[in-house]
């Protein structure tokens, strides 16, 4: 069997446990691909720590460009991170030396993956990226190869698993953002700056790589709407729950509009709704195929790992070529609907003081933004005399409901902003 | 662009629609595909029944054999099915001929894939069938090329959509099977004569074949544990759902042993449970990505052209190889471990004359066979006298439960066989 070369650059935990599965399931490795994987160059900040393999035979460097010196490497698995700076840097040099790169840089590829694919292109190499985007769920393979021959309607997905646990967690234990999030960091859950993943950029960079590939677009990574999780209150949790909901963070992609990051209510018998603690989700729907949906483990070492390693046997074997479906030039330009004419339900939440004809106004302010109230819940009135009002809306679009709120925030009676969510239904996908 | 062309034997649902898609959608096909789909020739029964598409330009045959005289073909895709016969003969002389083939013939490559994908290596040409197996869900692309790093160490399948439509029905109804069989074969679900659906067939071929690819071994068809659900009682149902479960028909089958396809119950929090109607699901388990599912349509035109169209797309684009993820000669021989020591938890429903003793008598019959019990419910005296001991056991080996319920059959007191049925638990896989 002739020899694949590889450089790793990067061991944190998905790097140490790809060079791990490299060196100890080499031989089950190697007939899958049916040549010997061998592990040429590796950079790290340290070179002594024990990560349970040894480098013997492998060349060291701080310095990730250093791998670019071996002539002979196949391929660059680029496991840094960073939206640009050294790992951009090393994928541009990698590919421009005629290297295949293997990466799980999602906010990189979010950025940067066309020009990215197009160099690979230019230099009769590929840059594949299935670790980027749940790596436990093939979905970028899945998209892009399985459902080649359809035309892929949406996507919705549950992209984060941070955001996920701690939704889930605040669900069963009705406990309180702050909490649970503690809790989550300190169960390795979280991140100790949790920003990129409690304000959905991480969720966002995941969609807007899928979308690219299930839409055939050119996909600007700021055309998305994103908003995340950090604002989420349990009282809204628990109204859900009582109207049959219950509430996540979902990453929802239409052929045809601007992609979005947003908290939304799902009905407790979709499949979606059952898709709990750190797991993620892909569903999608396409002609000719129908509706369908992928569940699993979305980040972590052993599910990274088996994305970036798929990618290698993928390269090793010749079965990896455009990243996007298509070369890069003949996707289309991104549809960009700002017009938003998607109807949908919504969920709204009023804090109000308790005073004869409030509800009588809020209902005459929807009514005349042509929204109709499909449930309502009035709770008892609380000591300092204010009461919440919840309640969903039929089918509507976004700024009529969200003019209506601004009108209804006006009111002299309403405390503070009301709540506005939408409710996912699959139905209104079909 | 190229041409990339095209002999269709079988204008069945599938192949009509394969056929309407390729027609209809040939832009945005040839496009993805960088080369211009062109159908040269198909064989049907009737050439004159309306499918929606003329055959203008495509040349018409009754005998599929004839669409090998034209030299120019490519591929053919074959539709019309069986084990054996026509559609046998005509994928091997196509692979002799030096044309691809693609097929959803699971009764043919369960039977004969490993020979057929041997004759494709030595022609250096493919057969591909991810149609064979869920076409709504890219199962076969998941298993050998998404999770290609991957040690599978199981599958668990819900692979026929006709079973699980009926078990779904007879649960949400409380109905019994032949009125729901009946319904089903009026709204189409099922066949005028459903024998290899509701005997486990149909499923066992699909399982078959994805434990090929999964486990990398020559998995002989003829070793299958194979029962379906022709016997079902919707007492079990019943009872199976006051002890907070449901039954499913599913295939299951591990690395190390033979593959089954067998009623089971699940309890109504697992994620397979929640798969109903007439949906297929495929959930593994491998090292290192961890546990994953995929749920979706099995069955119909749309799902099922997706998936061919998705292989044709793969064969013009260069991105198919091998079939089983290596060549055949690679492959292991089949692991059976006829002993079969996989430890499970039962249920088993006994109709008993209820005299003193018969408990007692029946628990010690158990306890000599070193089964505990999880749970137990007996219902009222009905009025012939008999009662029903239902009960659950902790996890035993299959030999141990099927011993003692043989012994318990033999006693006086014990009216008919007992019923025995395994409870899947996603825990008993890790």
């Amino acid at each position: 069997m002739s020899e694949f070369r590889i450089g790793i650059a990067g061991l944190g935990i998905v790097g140490a446990e790809t060079a791990r599965q490299l060196i100890t399931a080499k031989e089950r490795l190697s007939k899958r691909a049916g040549k010997t994987f061998k592990i040429i160059a590796v950079s790290a900040r340290n070179e002594n720590k024990d990560r349970g393999f040894t480098l013997d035979d492998i060349s060291f460097y701080k310095d990730p460009l250093k791998l670019l010196d071996h002539s002979n490497i196949d391929v660059i698995i680029e496991l840094i991170g960073g939206e640009g700076g050294i790992a951009l840097d090393l994928c541009q040099r990698a590919l421009q030396s005629g290297k295949h790169v293997i990466t799980a840089n999602k906010a990189m590829i979010a950025h940067h993956g066309f020009e990215l694919s197009k160099l690979a292109e230019d230099n009769n190499v590929t840059i594949q990226f299935e670790a980027a985007v749940a790596g436990g769920i093939p979905a970028i393979k899945v998209l892009r190869e399985g459902l080649a021959s359809n035309q892929i309607d949406y996507i919705i997905g549950i992209l984060n698993g941070t955001c996920n646990y701690i939704l889930s967690e605040m669900t069963s234990s009705k406990r309180a953002f702050p909490d649970v999030l503690k809790e989550a960091q300190k169960k390795g859950f979280a991140e100790a700056d949790p920003s990129f993943d409690i304000d959905g950029v991480d969720a966002a960079h995941k969609l807007a790589i899928l979308s690219a590939i299930a839409f055939e677009q050119k996909i600007n990574f700021s055309s998305l709407y994103i908003s995340g999780i950090r604002h989420v209150s349990d009282i809204d949790i628990n109204y859900a729950e009582k109207l049959g909901f219950c509430l996540k963070l979902l990453g929802i992609a239409r052929r045809d509009s601007v992609a979005e990051i947003t908290m939304a209510l799902i009905a407790s018998d979709e499949q979606l709704a059952s898709v709990n603690g750190a797991l993620n989700a892909v569903s999608y729907r396409g002609v000719p195929v129908g509706s369908s949906i992928c569940i699993g483990p979305g980040a972590g070492a052993g599910p990274t790992s088996s994305a970036v390693l798929a990618d290698l046997i993928d390269i090793a074997t010749g079965l990896a070529n455009f990243a996007y479906g298509s070369p890069v030039g003949t996707l289309s330009e991104q549809i960009l609907d700002l017009n938003n004419s998607f109807k949908q339900c919504y969920y709204l939440r009023i804090a109000v003081t308790d005073k004869p004809g409030v509800l009588s106004e809020v209902s005459s302010i929807l009514r005349d933004h042509g929204l109709s109230i499909a449930s309502m819940i009035q709770n008892e009135q609380s000591e300092d005399g204010s009461v919440f009002l919840v309640l969903t809306t039929h089918k509507c679009v976004k700024k009529d409901i969200e003019l209506a709120a601004i009108k209804i925030s006006n009111f002299e009676y309403v405390l503070g902003d009301p709540i506005l969510i939408p409710i996912y239904d699959s139905s209104s996908f079909v």
